[in-house]
């Protein structure tokens, strides 16, 4: 239970050919595994452009259900090489829904389940809210229903993992309810950008609040946080368009960055000494201490 | 409602004299008002020892109500100088019911009210169990009840803040909820330290875990936080004591440090634009995308 787990990241540029962006991503995974990765996690809506930067009504036709030709492709991938894959890609679900998703598949290739993301950010050249139906509130802590929404964790076979996606990372509540219910290793896959406009002014701010926000996830829940971002610019018709600013990181329950990339395409590869879970919640026993006859409030919007 | 408030925080080494600790921090609460802060924080338990390294009966004598001597003297200063002060002490309930309390002084010396430790740790050398009964549950948000338990905010002449003590740092369940009921500025009285045997190997990496939690607040609820920290080697007989760490810091909605301390005595003074609260969440917009109808599983201890 407390063997080490390695987990890789891919950080990639996409084009506007999802089955080329496939295909790439898996000579990106064969990499990550011949280096001994064995959990490994693509970016957000990893086989597509970042079409949310218009509302668009044919951008709908990019989504595809889980299981579906993507999907199911990565899963052979899963059983050849025996690993653990997180797969985020555009689902749908049915007509009019639509979400923004991750299959978990696990190293047989069999598919555990689909995570929807559950905060979904609305912001100029994020145009979220148009396309994404928010993930519902059900809570499985089962694996016994594939597809079930809400927040959940899956026993892999190398760890037990929780899968958020993208402007969830701002929000302590999901990092916390993937801890309750077991996680050891929390993946963030993502596509988080700079506007080109304010680059110069925020653009590392930006980077270090992102990461902040994640390492203080790994800090106050004991556990490891692995973040996938995308890199590159990508263009939008009368805009300057999203340069994707990339950053991925491992980092451990401790918020130490195991390993780190750039803004270039990267393939990020860490082990996650998962005793350290055990030794760093002994050490700091956040949890024992949670006032959980206190934290009522927390399901309100606002109060003041 | 945007007018910028000075904050002041002040970071110390103390004696057994409680006295001349009280004297001491007048006098740097002086330093902190001429340089125009407004709003001044001092360090947990900050006219005691850090007490809580053995668990000695007599150490309850430290205690005091509030209000009570030292709360007393501190208003007459507040009044004199027009500064709100947070005033942390041992506070003496009742018999039996001693707590680890933050008194907050307006700017007219009144006594606005009395924020009670929410989370107590235990730890070798932080036997802080034994000694305080940790704050009840009920939430006032209201400024009428003076000694009201629960997390709570004030409004202040200069701003609305909150307090929170130390342990507390480490829960973002306790900033979302100060944040909800409209703090603007999270205080963070606290008495952190390093176990000596410990500090060479893992020193800096509680000092940068410490403040990336906090900092990390700031960004989740797009306020500002300020911790003041103790500094200074305390002996416990039998031990090789504690040595605190200081590091105190002001830091923006962003995340983005102001102004911080190394190890030794200081006063920090950094002028808090509170327009860029608004700023930063219209810009990332955290409260707006809550799912409080999926958070209910945060209320457990644990579900895994």
């Amino acid at each position: 239970m407390n063997t080490p787990a390695t987990v890789g990241l891919i950080q990639e540029a996409v084009t506007a050919d999802s089955n080329a962006n496939i295909e790439h991503a898996i000579e990106r995974v064969r990499d990550a595994a011949s280096r001994g990765a064995q959990i490994i996690s693509l970016q957000e809506l990893f086989n597509a452009p970042y079409f949310c930067q218009s509302q668009t009504a044919e951008r709908f036709d990019l989504a595809e259900p889980i299981p579906g030709p993507a999907v199911e492709r990565m899963q052979k991938v899963a059983e050849e090489l025996e690993v653990v894959l997180i797969v985020p890609i555009f689902e749908r679900q049915a007509a009019g829904v639509y979400r923004n998703s991750a299959a978990v598949v696990d190293a047989d290739g069999s598919l555990l389940g689909v995570y929807r993301k559950m905060h979904i950010p609305d912001d100029p050249l994020f145009y979220e809210k148009y396309y994404f139906t928010p993930g519902d509130s059900h809570i499985s802590h089962t694996d016994e229903h594939k597809g079930a929404n809400g927040f959940r964790v899956w026993n892999t076979r190398y760890a037990k993992i929780g899968v958020l996606i993208c402007w969830d990372q701002w929000y302590p509540e999901a990092a916390r309810i993937n801890a309750l219910l077991g996680a050891e290793i929390l993946f963030y896959p993502t596509a988080i950008g700079w506007h080109p406009a304010e680059k110069a002014e925020f653009g590392a701010a930006q980077v270090d609040a992102w990461r902040t926000a994640q390492r203080a996830h790994a800090i106050a829940n004991g556990v490891f946080v692995a973040a996938a971002n995308r890199v590159g610019h990508e263009d939008e018709k009368g805009t300057n368009g999203i340069e994707f600013f990339g950053h991925s990181f491992i980092c451990d329950p401790f918020g130490r960055i195991l390993t780190e990339a750039g803004t270039d395409p990267a393939v990020l590869v860490a082990t996650c000494d998962r005793a350290l879970i055990e030794d760093t919640r002994r050490n700091w026993p956040f949890l024992r201490d949670r006032r959980i006859d206190a934290y009522g409030p927390i399901l309100n919007r606002y109060i003041g």
